[in-house]
């Protein structure tokens, strides 16, 4: 029926269509796949340098809190990231915590003694259909791998984190997609998004605005819940301080309704956003950063890149995912298998 | 091209399809219309009886703050209303409260005496397009005349507060719907939306989820920014506390999304959301209601009837909206004129 | 018993002692007082310009939100301020706000027409206890007197929003104060505080630490409730972000605490703090200033200024009341005159 | 110098004075004291049932978000509790949150796969200075023993959780107490509380309103930083619904601010109300409570017992508290011991 995904909206993208294009982003995924268990870690760096001594302005948009994810508290207070980003099951979320603050140790023998703590930000979505999340078969070294692995390529769909994850009872799992903003007065950026999607009710699905959902949905005996959860993370190089990544991160919910979610009480939806485009030193002795943000009147684009950008990089989790088999013979097709015969 | 509005979702609308569908819930408007004067009041009753004493149980969603709403402090910290609801210009905002204090006052003579103050709560949009905002047209005698005439019949349209309003650059204003919700378990409930619609991009619109935008827009010479804004009210008469309509409120966000919004930086969108399912009273020596909630876990159908409703409203007020000239000549037209010389 | 207020804390008050220590801070008020009214309006300028052309970064922090304040909403998202502060009794707030607007207007003639429209920022407390409330007598001229009075002498007690203000059964009104925070690293700033009392229960007041209102309080037949309100408005001209402020108006509530308040039900207790260290353009084609922040990890000075300020403001405010008889022969003593009869 | 602690407030304490004075609520600890492992676990159950089943209401109130706990997200979201509250060491979080999905799942086998997952709450403060929170010494069987010895009466000072906490340069650690509220119309309930204490500046503290700090510090080189936290938990048999029970949690801060906090930077503070006068049950099949909350205007009393609660917790806290030696010889003598010192 269709050999593209659908292109959303009439921003530019970015030339690898990922949050990658954002300079210095790197994504790395850890992948488990054997049985009954089917999940994993993936694992976002904001920039090369050790994000401890290094703290990457940020701040959360939580659309619905039915969710797990750690370090959201600390990052809403000081507004800004000390981790890479890592995403995993819901039940593997200690696990990766704790190897995040062995890596920081690691790299700064003073974490926890002379230093203050490190404050793990594991994101998460229940993979628990595909996945037998009762293993907790993620460890601290697939973590580790996923940090290892990271780059500027990367791959999309039944990966890293996104393993296990169902969306609109399909296979879902890791999207990604850019878009460029070019501001009244000319300044350009570039605003990436990556989603870790595991959400939504089947006849609710719209595909570039179009109800695909309704077609695909056999009359179901009964209405589904909106369980699971969707991540999206937000990265762009744009100036802008805590307050404005938090206007910018609630512009995911706009892109996340357009696909059929009214964020069903089950499902965790939480949008993180994030800038390159300066650090913040761990070290009060260091120098602050002295950069003029963008003027508040000039955000639009930038809110439209964020909707668009996670409504793509949804499509793209969906178009990417490959059909997964996993606990109990449990089953996810792929989307991409169902359109070929969709009349 | 059509004479039908889309009809959005596919839970059932009540008998009016309207807020007022929700048993008690009232609606009034006083319009302005004279030259350069373009603009008006709505008022929201929430039951018949006196709302200071008996107060509906109520919470709001900032989706995007720039806005000059009143009364939303109080609202958020006590989760009740004790007045109508009051929709104007973002100048006549001072007239309506001061018109609502009275009236309160009128009442209940002891209000700000040996009785607390009364909270004002009225929501406004900037007409500033069609209606000379400057003139401070609007009067105490407007928000009376607005609350006698509430009925449970109600216009759409260019209408009370909505007389000036312009959305997509067409002509806006108020509209309304309903939406029937059958949950789990079998317990049914009306919600009801009311929305007065003052926002959105013309490109952008997406009409029952179809890019009319596209088709409307002349390209336009530079990206418009999206101001304006929309209030969202939402009734319901499902037993909820004011932490579950909360999440119901937030729920209009993903229905103004459908429509086309990204929440632009300029848009005041602002949800609220009550309960007609009991009351609170003003004196402490009065009992308390003994009410069970709804489980959680059974919110669902409420969410997508809140999204669905508002979806529907913003297409009902850009439907019904007649067209309008005003101030300096300036002149929105009605979207359903335009669509009859669409190709 | 005493002849000197108590002095809060260990830091240096600035030259004033009061919140026009931050350079370039100005207060102005209008006082109404004549047999039952006994009201008025204070102004705080955050600087000499046009509060609307260039913005103060701000932010509040809502401690209870039992209120009728107006402009919190945009401030809360904006970060930033654009007129003056306001302060008034709870039923003259629409009218300072239509003052407000009128003033922008009036320097700004395209607000509401080519620009979008101006947010008023009126924070109240209800002086009903003393002031016939109902009487609105407060007009746009007063809120124009207070304005046009403004300066870095201010007076204290009961003058301007502070002239019917009770606060621990006594006289409350305005009081200020300041503090100097040296940080870590040597940098210096002003901090300034200003309150508008009108809350507590009287055997509770802590007065420098000392239980002194278990020493006034004749056995009260019932336990009183704690209403009224107390607005905090903190000034600094340390280059704080939006965000930062917010944690620093939080503090207040330490300040505030420590008078004997747990913020009671029935009280507005709202902070809100702003820099003088950079404005924000109103126009989108003028600069933004690039200015380094406090680093997060120094910020711990400013706090303790501004917890130490905020207590040192409200005894100010207790010190510096007269005694006033208003409305229905209502009177609240002067502490000095009580502390002189003390045992 | 004193043989008892100072006494909080004018409210009645409960027979225990003590959280578990609430009836129903246990309290356990477990603690970790050998060399450089100075640590532990303290659990709070709110009652004797299974807590994923019949869930607890609750809220947050975030005074200074610079921590790392866990639960906050969803707790804010649902307004419930799901599992025991654990406090314990910033790195032993993800141990803790571990063992209480594994107990969780071990009562509740279709937990994470027919049923939701459940929501880890685990509440911390960084002993890095007497404890070497390096070595991660807490295990899931710490936990499991803090639960099995769980009653009525409970230890206080350096155990469980507060092992090796310090708090103004003292050893600090847990307290309790407990207060009666009265309200308007005669209804009496009971609040608890229960600190973790480690937070501070030691010329700061104020006992039982006394400058203590000021006697105590030798005169410090350089001004101290506030690190360290603290974890404030409420329970209440007031029938509180989550509003109402965030309403609460925030008067803790007042309590705190009495002891000489002003937030500082680096503490986080946190304080967590929840009520045992019903439970939400995990099934939407079962019945949902109807219950009368409390009259807003009557919430007061229960006010002033939290922030008294929390004042009493923490100088029982310090009271309690023997000298702990742990990592590098680091040592943090008991107040009680200083006392006895001083002129």
């Amino acid at each position: 029926m269709m050999d593209q995904p659908p292109r959303i909206g009439r921003l530019r993208a970015g030339p690898r269509d990922a949050i990658t294009d954002v300079a210095g982003v790197t994504v790395g995924h850890a992948t488990l796949s054997d049985g009954a268990v089917q999940t994993g870690v993936t694992v976002i760096h904001p920039h090369g340098r050790d994000p401890f001594l290094h703290k990457a302005p940020a701040a959360t948009a939580v659309i619905n809190g039915f969710g797990k994810s750690v370090g959201l508290l600390q990052l809403e207070e000081l507004g800004q990231l000390e981790t890479p980003i890592a995403l995993t099951n819901t039940f593997s979320v200690p696990t990766v915590a704790q190897a995040q603050i062995a890596r920081c140790i690691a790299a700064n023998p003073e974490v926890g003694r002379a230093w203050s703590t490190v404050n793990p930000l594991v994101l998460e979505c229940n993979d628990g259909y595909l996945n037998d999340i009762q293993r907790m078969a993620v460890t601290g070294a697939h973590y580790d791998a996923a940090c290892a692995g990271a780059g500027p390529d990367m791959a999309q769909g039944a990966v890293g984190a996104g393993r296990g994850m169902s969306s609109f009872r399909l296979k879902g799992g890791i999207g990604t997609a850019s878009r460029r903003a070019v501001l009244a007065g000319g300044a350009a950026y570039t605003v990436g998004a990556l989603v870790l999607a595991n959400y939504g009710v089947q006849a609710n699905l719209l595909w570039g605005g179009q109800p695909l959902g309704e077609r695909l949905a056999a009359a179901p005996a009964r209405p589904e819940a909106e369980k699971g959860s969707i991540i999206m993370v937000l990265a762009t190089d744009a100036p802008l301080d805590a307050r404005q990544l938090k206007r910018l991160a609630l512009r995911a919910a706009a892109g996340l309704a357009r696909t059929g979610s009214v964020y069903g009480h089950g499902s965790g939806d939480i949008a993180l956003a994030f800038s390159t485009a300066y650090t913040l030193p761990q070290l009060p002795t260091e120098p602050m950063p002295a950069v003029a943000m963008v003027h508040e009147a000039l955000l639009d684009p930038l809110f439209q890149a964020g909707a668009d950008g996670v409504e793509q990089a949804i499509v793209h989790a969906l178009w990417h995912a490959e059909s997964v088999t996993g606990r109990d013979g449990h089953r996810r097709a792929a989307l991409r298998d169902l359109l070929k015969n969709l009349p």
